[in-house]
């Protein structure tokens, strides 16, 4: 008798400690380990939301802005738009025999990597216009969805916007929670993100903010519709980060999440703003679970951002120690 | 006995139809006349928002777009930016005697309000690049704000922001209430509206999307600022707003509202989409309340409209009879 008594004690305890622990029930962090990153979010989050507090911001204002590429989601061998891109070159190149001698388009029939890496937004850019032009936004975007699904990336044989990180989903969640408005901030080709965002990051096209190519307004076939012209419009890096979001968002955002020198801008903007104000870098140091690369890398290369953050006091996410799961395909051999 | 027994169920049945009646309570266009313009806009809210019906259309595709100058509020003697910009051409004057000669400084100098309605949006850009050049952002909305809250309108002497129509503040917080997300899409130059959307229209900054001028990002005093340069960059009128929605909304809306010939190509985007749409012309008929204009009118053109607008099925509001009160600051005279 006083056996099973035990033995039902201890299961209410357990039952307690599985479903109703505050610990385990709250934590909105959970892929994040403990220690310094994790606890400067949630202080930051908490400060600008308790209402009373010295630092809290009105719901309106709360604006968070990522990059994506790197931040969001991985951006190796290459930034995945490339692959799209070669993929649309090698459909196309029947018709447009100059493509065999003209760059970009040449690297991207040859499969160049490395060159196209170097070529960064505006190769992304040539080749959105030049594979794109005559098409509307909407049949772009389907076929971007299309092909998104079918991809297989090259390391890990999957979709590739399966690559996504999932701490940065749980912080995704967790500020949207919080009553802050999520924005992408990207060097990538609006379409081509807006084509997946929704799903894959929860954010909607309206909130994507970056490169763009020309376009034009015609009625075709009765229809009024959007159609790509071939030339670029705008390149969403560095500099024209801050530029964009005036344009786009009209607010100084009071948190930005980068993972490269071309995100110092944005971060300084939303950092230097007056309050309470955070500044996050991911830092690639996961050579097994995902890359490891920093300063001298041609993708994603993050040099200045290290003293940039050190004198503004950013938060470095160092991806190895500070995130217990990376992609979400993981989470089910790590719990 | 007899006699305060019907005194009592006569006030019963006031005090019924005045705060209980299913139409008093519910009315959500309380300043439109019942009609068939109120029943359109009526009908097809009802459309895309009643689960099961053929016409239901998700949440996140209820996008519904403004023109705001004319159809959000008043445009006349002349855009209410124009009023602005006067202001800031004086400031300044003294320390440019080159605009003493040079368009469109000059006409802003000698009020020549016809000349100026004439420049339109480019009038308005230019202005906005010269007299706001090295000025930041946030110093231009600030200073906008504290212009509009103590400018006077010439015909009704009260700020300018005063003059937004109620029945239009009706239709937004209707839609927005109905899961729509509600932006501007404008000829007007984005600082301008945004320094008093938010307590205006209920619209924030980051749902205007309009004319800009050329920024620039810099540090400046340790502070990452967004400074005007002295050049347009983007005109948001006419075929340009349905560019402007990709570039900055990136969904084809399902409601478009506007009041002249510049709207035309917003409304056929988003009337001419798959599914339940809903495309709506203000009409200036009301010369005693508000003025009356259309065809020939130098602001707020109105004539190839009424054509597209008998072929494509938009309803084409008369301010003079649809609305039963045009200015907030009326409904205590008229209720």
């Amino acid at each position: 008798m006083k056996k099973s008594i035990c033995v039902l004690l201890t299961l209410c305890i357990c039952f307690f400690f599985a479903t109703v622990s505050p610990y385990a029930a709250t934590d909105p962090l959970p892929s994040w380990n403990n220690g310094p990153s994790k606890q400067a979010v949630i202080g930051f989050v908490a400060a600008v939301t308790t209402p009373g507090s010295l630092d809290f911001t009105a719901a309106e204002e709360r604006i968070a802005t990522f990059d994506s590429d790197g931040t969001l989601m991985a951006e190796q061998p290459i930034y995945f738009q490339f692959l799209y891109e070669i993929y649309r070159v090698k459909a196309l190149a029947p018709g447009y025999p100059a493509w065999q001698t003209l760059q970009p388009f040449k690297a991207a029939l040859e499969g160049d990597m490395s060159y196209l890496a170097r070529t960064a937004s505006q190769g992304e850019v040539d080749l959105t216009a030049g594979t794109e032009a005559g098409r509307s936004d909407e049949e772009i975007r389907a076929d971007t969805a299309v092909w998104a699904a079918a991809s297989r990336h090259p390391r890990f044989d999957r979709p590739v916007t399966d690559l996504v990180y999932q701490p940065m989903l749980e912080l995704l969640s967790y500020l949207r929670a919080n009553g802050f408005k999520t924005y992408v901030v990207t060097g990538t080709e609006i379409a081509f993100v807006r084509a997946w965002s929704e799903k894959t990051y929860g954010i909607p096209p309206e909130m994507i903010v970056g490169t763009s190519v020309k376009v034009r307004y015609l009625m075709r076939d009765g229809i009024g519709t959007v159609v790509y012209e071939p030339a670029g419009n705008f390149i969403c890096n560095g500099e024209d980060k801050p530029t964009a979001i005036h344009y786009m968002i009209g607010r100084r955002p009071i948190a930005a999440f980068g993972n490269s020198d071309s995100d110092i801008p944005m971060l300084q903007y939303a950092t230097s703003g007056k309050g309470r104000r955070l500044g996050l870098l991911v830092h690639h140091t996961d050579g097994r679970r995902e890359w490891a690369y920093d300063r001298a890398s041609p993708i994603g290369k993050l040099d200045k951002g290290f003293d940039e953050a050190s004198q503004r006091g950013w938060v470095v996410v160092d991806m190895k120690k500070d995130w217990r799961v990376i992609f979400p395909f993981e989470k089910g051999t790590l719990r």
